[in-house]
């Protein structure tokens, strides 16, 4: 296995789409798992799912399902939801509120944050404190919450300066929940990403996003109206400041321009929702955050769009979507969950169906890597990060037997 | 594969519950059909469903679908369902009666004792005697069918001298089946038999077994109890010594006493059919038999509930319930198939969903083999069983290769 | 694994039915991909499924969707359903009309003969002549399409040369297809090649058919009947010369009377719909052709049925079945779908019943080859063909190695 990974990783060709065992080896997900998804920092959702102590939510990470539970002071835990007795499953329901976590097969009871508080009927030498639940790191950035698998995670901070002056506005502490779909996809979720990550087909596949967005179909000139826009948000004091993708982050942003007279991601381009937090009329453009590798972000004034991404195998992806509006907003006056949800329902559903195109033909037998276009640069960064982290992981653990 | 698996049974830990590979990894499990569940006897079903010669029933093990016919003079036989000419299925059915076994694609023709009677147009030196079907071992106890799938059995004597007393009061081979029920769980097999060899999950889990077993919460004293009742058992006849599980034997059981005032396991307590064979009255306790590796048995004085679990791979377990009553009991009458079954249905169903959910929790990353309780000494006594016949079979692997 | 495949094809018994592992073994199930289906000649379909130019379907051959299509001359492309851009799959649809074929992601458009037409966007550089769609052969014989995925696929003369006499009166170039049918067993696809090479079981297992075809049921002499039809049959100029099932040849036809008054293959013996094309009356006999490994034809005076075989997997195979009419004939005047089909949906099901039972026994522990009959000689052949391939292309596998 792992020679013929080193191949391929040393055949890799910038520029073009993968070798098809990228998108198709269970093996080579192994690896993945391993290298780019048990290392990095995972979304998972955001507070405003658990405003209250005990409100808890359940994620499912490939084989672990994880406990996201706020606590006493309000922090955020995350713990793997399996006993230290005999490994059961400890939350059965998705969401819920519990004043302690209690195994239901013999009700071994722990706290919020993970300490095992009674274990009955045990005997007397057992010793509590070493048998608490296993827990991942937790990050919560301005209401977004992001946990790591890792032992040792790598450093947030950058994510955290960057992105705090860009999501601040939405006082997403604050913010409610107003919908939240799934899918499961039978794709890879590396198309998912490269799909996120280009344009191109854009006009041909998303007129309602285009008639959003200036500038989607590769055939406008936006520089005016972006310089434009630019200065009016940064009069208002929105961060305007692209945070590019460097050969060693895992995050990038940007702040772009609705089409004139569009106020917001909606079918008509009338607003939504309220404007959201501290925004003051509709005019903050559409803000685009990424956390590699599973979160994506698209924000408007009166509402977020978050994108989950969780892959389950090679050929299968979980996605969840979430739409945030304002905390004070009132369904059925501010809004409603049809006229929010309407135009990411119909952009995402014509995306699902073209990365599941795509990787159906990517499972031919004669298909071969093919050449990104120059509207697809950023695909190409993307997957050169893939490769990137890759070898990092590949090589490390090689080391690791050495 | 061998070399990680002689690891993990050197690592084995008594008093702690499995790595996690013993209960997830299909390599693991071909080794347990083969070192375990092929080499043991199998309880299929009882004489009481195939009364008449030429009744017949199928059982599906791992690959094999087994035939179990009544002979003509009442013996039983078990064929495997594979015609000897080009190995199609023969038995299509699930149960049924037939004078003899004929194969539907060329009309083959086998006689209920497995000889080939009949193979139209074959060629003139073609010799029948060379093809009849492959037959599996069979053993009856008082009216419960036992198969083994091994060239060489194990001895059965120990079992039929140690059991007979308890099952001979039931009169099993005049039985009447009341009732079958059959869920296939996503579960290991293990978990299932680990679930059934302890009440640490009783009081929490169970509260109708709690209300008809004295003591089956762990909170009060039986001792009392039972010294009571054993001595009105003996007086009437009843087999009260328990059988022991050895370090040898697969089969353990043992009279137990329900609540004062409880006549049946049923949800109210009251008799749920008529006294059953030789019994006169309601008071012969729970009769708690098992061989392993996959029968159970919890009879009271008015009915037998049998278990019969079928591993289907490492994480799917098949179980077959089956309710007998009295041989003259009447539908209606003297029992009704809601009431009999209600106590195990309840009861059963709790267990199945404990069982999933251990299997669950058991996947995650992070599980770890947890301390069993002191309530959980019978756990750890089959598990330790467990690991016995693995050890055993896998070095004898060894030893056939060198 | 090529050790354990070279053990078994030496160990192969000419004239008993195979190992278990041939019909059970997913490895074995590629290397049969490998050196039998994807060197041979395919049926996908017929002309008179895409009489005018642009009109396509598309056919799944293991990984592979093939677009079949017409040109613009009347010819048939067959083409790997994947851009050469990023693999995206090109036709989404079953079958329609095209006038050129455009990739529904980034608008790649290719023209009906598999040239890059236009690639919107893309570098100045870049070389359009590289990137067509890559092709399959094709051959249409009589109105039949046959593709292989094959580098340098074997002759197809002699098939064209022997079948064309035996097809040309069916005129299947005007025919008009009545009626398709698809079934999904859970079998090998040798299970299904062997079952249509022997009436062994036809007796037993189809009443329907003995009916309509004197000889059937291995109980009646045939060669009387036979004699005097061949003479009507050559007066009428209808070929009769069987084509033999040589050693080196995949293929095989022959010419057989239906029983006295019997006219078609119909429930009642009488005509299904007018006779097809040159045809002038109901006494053609039957027509029975095949081109292994896939190809089936069952013809009569009045309809052509043509059966499909693709195996998914070793354990699941896809049957096609269509019924084809003379292009003059009229639904509801000379024929109705139900009469037309009715003969072949019976006899149909019934094999493929067979066809899962006997890969169901197959897969018993207990399973072993056993010995054809004289009946089934012509089954003993095609597993010696079978094997023949197989080592052919196993042995030239190693030769590569070396």
């Amino acid at each position: 296995m792992s020679t013929r990974l080193h191949q391929l990783l040393n055949d890799y060709h910038s520029g073009w789409s993968l070798d098809q065992a990228f998108y198709l080896d269970e093996n080579i997900f192994s690896e993945e798992w391993n290298h780019i998804w048990s290392k990095g920092w995972l979304f998972v959702g955001t507070t405003a799912e658990i405003p209250k102590a005990g409100d808890f939510f359940t994620y499912t990470a490939h084989k672990d399902s994880i406990i996201v539970i706020r606590g006493n002071q309000g922090e955020v835990y995350a713990h793997y939801n399996t006993c230290r007795h005999r490994g059961s499953l400890i939350c059965l329901q998705e969401r819920g509120n519990t004043q302690a976590l209690m195994c239901p097969y013999h009700q071994w009871v722990y706290d919020k944050n993970g300490t095992l508080l009674n274990a009955r009927l045990m005997q007397e030498d057992f010793d509590k404190a070493e048998f608490g639940l296993h827990s991942a790191h937790v990050q919560v950035l301005e209401g977004l919450i992001f946990i790591s698998l890792a032992q040792d995670p790598p450093d947030f901070a950058s994510v955290v300066a960057d992105y705090t002056p860009f999501l601040r506005p939405f006082q997403l502490n604050q913010a409610k929940v107003a919908y939240k779909a799934s899918y499961e996809l039978r794709t890879n979720w590396k198309l998912v990403a490269e799909n996120f990550r280009e344009c191109y087909h854009c006009g041909p596949a998303h007129p309602e996003y285009c008639r959003a967005v200036i500038g989607a179909n590769l055939r406008e000139d936006v520089d005016e109206v972006l310089a434009d826009r630019r200065q009016a948000w940064q009069s208002k004091g929105l961060a305007t400041e692209t945070v590019e993708f460097t050969e060693t982050s895992f995050h990038f942003g940007v702040r772009y321009p609705l089409r004139p007279g569009v106020q917001s991601y909606s079918l008509d381009g009338q607003p939504a929702s309220k404007p959201m937090g501290l925004h003051q009329d509709y005019d903050a453009g559409v803000l685009g955050l990424v956390v590699l590798p599973g979160f994506w972000m698209d924000a408007v004034s009166d509402y977020v769009w978050t994108m989950r991404v969780t892959p389950l195998s090679a050929e299968r992806t979980a996605i969840e979507l979430t739409w945030l509006v304002d905390g004070s907003a009132v369904e059925g006056v501010d809004y409603t969950v049809e006229r929010l949800c309407s135009f990411w329902k119909v952009t995402g559903e014509q995306d699902w169906a073209l990365c599941e195109n795509n990787f159906q033909g990517i499972e031919s037998s004669r298909y071969q890597p093919g050449p990104y276009a120059p509207a697809e640069l950023d695909v190409a960064k993307f997957v050169d990060w893939y490769i990137g982290r890759m070898n990092e992981g590949v090589w490390a653990s090689v080391e690791q037997v050495y």
